[in-house]
C-alpha cells in the first residue's frame, strides 16, 4: 500500500527543510513502541517482533526503529521498510547504505499488511534535524514520544555503553535520556563466552542496580550463529513480544501470544 | 585584523610539511588556557567566553581549542575564527567541515577586537603532526603548554569517558594524559534527565574521589534547548570565567566580572 | 618468496566473493599466535617480535595480526607484509590506507626470511565476511584459531575498552568473546602521565582480578617519543617474546632467548 503521507523518512546527506515536521505525533492516543536495532544477528528478528505488535494492536499501535550503524549489517532499513508498507518520503531520500553489504530481512514471509508504517531513524539524523536553537533534539523528542523502549538485541558492545553511561549514538543518546518513569526492555544476545564473561554480569549487575526502569529479559540456551552452544542467544522473538504487552497492555486480552514458546525458557537464567 | 604570521591552523587532507613547527610557544610568559568544547548546545557560549577573557587579560593570555567532533555541530570553527580575528593558516587550509550544518557564533556581537588569535584544534591534527618518531605528539604538547583546561560545555558522553578512563579523541587523549600539577575544570551540561540518570553521579563522584586535580562548575537550573526545565544546564558562561580567573589569577583585581550572574547559583548544587 | 596461495588479504570497499575460504586452518597442528596492535607508537616493535618468533619457531608457528585503525599510523599494514614476505592476495586487494601518511617498519633491518607470511586483519573484514547466517564471524573464528592472543602494546584506550567491556572494533570484540582457557597477553604502552592516572591502576586491577586469563606484561621506565621521562614505556619486545615463548612453549629449549633484557626491569612495576 502506497501511503499518501509516508511517515518514513532517512535522507541524504543535506539537511531537511526548515519546514520539516517530526513524522510523528506524541498526543494521537495510540501506543507508541520504540525499538532499538543494535550489531546482533538477533536483529534478523525485528521484523517479525513489528509485524506480531501490528498483529496484535492494528492501528492502535505506533512503531519507530532507531538503528545502531552496525545494526544495519543485519537488517537493512530499507527492505525492512518495503516488507512492513512504509516507502521513502521522497524520492532518493533513502540515502546510501551504511554499508554496502546490506542483508535481508527474512524473505519467504509476507509482511505487507496494510497500514504498517514506521519510521527509521539512524545516528546522522540527530544532526540532520538540528538546525537552530529551537530545533528539535531527535533523542529527547523520541523519548517524549515513547511509552516504552525495546532493545531486542542488545550487543555486549550497546550493553557495556549503557553500563557506562556513554552516549555516543541516537540509540544511546535516547537510553541516556530516558524518563525513568517509562519502562526499557532489553533483550541481549551475544555469543556464550561473551556472555560468560563476567563483565557482562558486572553490566547487568548495574543495570538492576541502579537503572531498575530497565527490564533484563533473559537469553537464552541455543545454537549460535557462530556454531557455539551455550547460554547467550535472544529469547524467542514471541516471548519478546508478550514481555512488551505485558508492560505495555491495550492489547485484547493481555495473555501471552499463541505462537510464543514457553515462557520458562526467558526466565531460566539469573530469575530475581 | 589579517596577522602576517597566523597562528591558526586548520588543515586539510594532508600532512603538515616537514618544517612546520606547532603554532605556539610554551615559554613566553603568557597565561595559557585551553579550552575543550564538547557536543553540548551550551558550546554556543564559547565565544564569549573567550571574548572575556581576552577583555580581562588583554594579550597576557593565549588561548587555544580543542574541539570534539560532534561540538562543531554547535561552533563553526571557521566561525569562530572569523569573528575573534584569526584566519587559516594558507588558502584552502580550512579543510571540510565534519559536518554540512554548521551553526554560526551568536550574531550580533562584536568579536573583532585586535589581536584575538586563537587556534583551534580537530581530531585529525593528531594523526596530521605525526611524522615520525622525532614529531610533536600533540595531545603531549597542548598538555605541557597549558596553564588550566576549561571544558565548557562537559557533555555526558565526554563525562563518561573521562570517568572510565577513555581517549579516543584529542580531547580525552589530552585529559587522560594530564598532569594532576595543573587543574581542569569541567562545566557539565546535558538535559535534565541525562543530568538526573544516576550514572552521571556515579560518574562524577569518580571524578571528585580519584581526580582532585578536575574541577566540577555544578550546572544549574534553566530552561533547556529541548524545552525540559530543570537541573542539568551549564553554569552562566560568566561565572565560568570568573572560576577559571580564580584558579588563573592574573587578573587585576581577580575579583568577580561585573557581568556575573550571582555565584550561588553556580554553586547550588551539591556544595562539597 | 611468491606463495602460490597467499595467506594475506586486505581487501577493497568490496565484499569477498561466496567462495572465500578463511584463509586460516584451525588443525594444522601449529602454534597460532594472534597479536593485537592499537595506537600506540610503540607499535613499531611488532615487526621485530614477528621476527623473533619465526627465527624461534620457524614454521611451527602461524602468526595473524589484527590492527586496531589508530595503530595503523604506527604500523603500515603493507610495508609489514613487504618485509615478512606476505603478499596481498589479488591485485588491488590493499585497499585504500586508512590514513593517507602511514608510518613504515623499521628500515635497515632484513626481515625477508622465507616462509614469512602472515595475515592482516581490519576492522572492516568483520562485516566483509558476513554475508549471511553461515557466513563465519571473524572475531570468533580467530579466537577459536589463536593459542594466545598477545596485545603489544596496549594503549590506554584499548585498556579502558577491555577492562569497561566495550567491544566496538575487531581487536576488542576478540577479546570480549574470549574463552579463558587460552591466554591473553597485554604489554600496556603509554605516556607517563597516562600511566600513573589513577584510572590505569583501576583498570589493571579490574583485569588482574575479575580476567585472570589476561596477563599484565608491565612497562618500564623509559624516554618516551614525547620527551617525558618514566614509567609506561613498553617493555623490551624481547622480553615480551620471552614471557609468550614461556607461555606457548614449542621452543627449543624453552629458555630466554640470548637477545633478552634482563627480565627484572619487565617485571619491576608492581610485582603482585
Ligand atoms: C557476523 C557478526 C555477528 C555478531 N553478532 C553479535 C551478537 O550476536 N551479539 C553481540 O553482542 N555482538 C555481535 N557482534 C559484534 C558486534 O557487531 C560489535 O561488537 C559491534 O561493535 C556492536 O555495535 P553496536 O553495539 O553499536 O550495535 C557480531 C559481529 C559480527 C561481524
Ligand atoms: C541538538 C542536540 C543537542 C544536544 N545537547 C546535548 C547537551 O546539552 N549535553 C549533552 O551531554 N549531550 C547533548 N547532545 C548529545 C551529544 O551531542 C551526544 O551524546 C554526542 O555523542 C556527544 O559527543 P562528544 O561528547 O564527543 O562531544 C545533544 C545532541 C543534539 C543532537
Ligand atoms: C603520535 C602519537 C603517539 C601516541 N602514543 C600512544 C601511546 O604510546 N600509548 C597510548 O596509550 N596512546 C598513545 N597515543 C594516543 C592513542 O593513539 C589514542 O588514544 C587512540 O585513540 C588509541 O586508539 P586504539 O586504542 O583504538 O588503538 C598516541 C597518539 C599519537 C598521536
Amino acid at each position: 500500500m502506497t501511503s499518501p503521507h509516508p511517515r518514513f523518512d532517512i535522507p541524504p546527506d543535506l539537511n531537511v527543510e526548515e519546514s520539516y515536521q517530526l513524522p510523528f505525533n506524541m498526543h494521537d492516543g495510540k501506543l507508541h513502541v520504540l525499538i532499538g536495532a543494535t550489531g546482533s544477528v538477533a536483529s534478523i528478528k525485528i521484523p517479525f517482533i513489528i509485524n506480531k505488535l501490528f498483529e496484535i494492536y492494528g492501528d492502535r499501535v505506533d512503531i519507530q526503529v532507531v538503528f545502531t550503524k552496525n545494526s544495519e549489517h543485519f537488517v537493512n532499513p530499507g527492505k525492512l521498510l518495503q516488507s512492513v508498507g512504509g516507502q521513502y518520503a521522497t524520492p532518493g531520500a533513502a540515502g546510501p547504505a551504511h554499508h554496502p553489504a546490506i542483508h535481508s530481512c527474512p524473505s519467504g514471509e509476507d509482511f505487507s499488511l496494510p497500514d504498517m508504517k514506521i519510521n527509521i531513524w539512524r545516528d546522522n539524523d540527530e544532526w540532520r534535524l538540528f538546525r537552530n536553537r529551537n530545533s528539535p533534539v531527535l533523542h529527547i523528542e523520541l523519548r517524549k514520544w515513547a511509552d516504552i523502549l525495546l532493545i531486542a538485541p542488545l550487543s555486549a558492545n550497546t550493553l557495556a555503553k549503557v553500563a557506562n553511561g556513554l552516549c555516543d549514538n541516537l540509540l544511546t543518546s535516547v537510553i541516556r535520556a530516558w524518563n525513568p518513569q517509562f519502562k526499557i526492555l532489553v533483550a541481549p544476545a551475544m555469543n556464550t563466552y561473551m556472555y560468560s564473561n563476567p563483565v557482562t554480569k558486572r553490566h547487568l549487575d548495574v543495570i538492576r542496580d541502579q537503572m531498575p526502569w530497565i527490564q533484563i529479559i533473559n537469553p537464552i540456551e541455543k545454537v549460535l550463529v557462530c556454531g557455539d552452544i551455550g547460554m547467550g542467544g535472544m529469547a524467542e522473538w514471541a516471548n519478546i513480544v508478550d514481555r512488551l504487552v505485558q508492560e505495555l497492555g491495550g492489547d485484547d486480552d493481555s495473555t501471552p501470544t499463541e505462537s510464543s514458546a514457553p515462557l520458562s525458557s526467558v526466565e531460566s537464567f539469573n530469575p530475581n
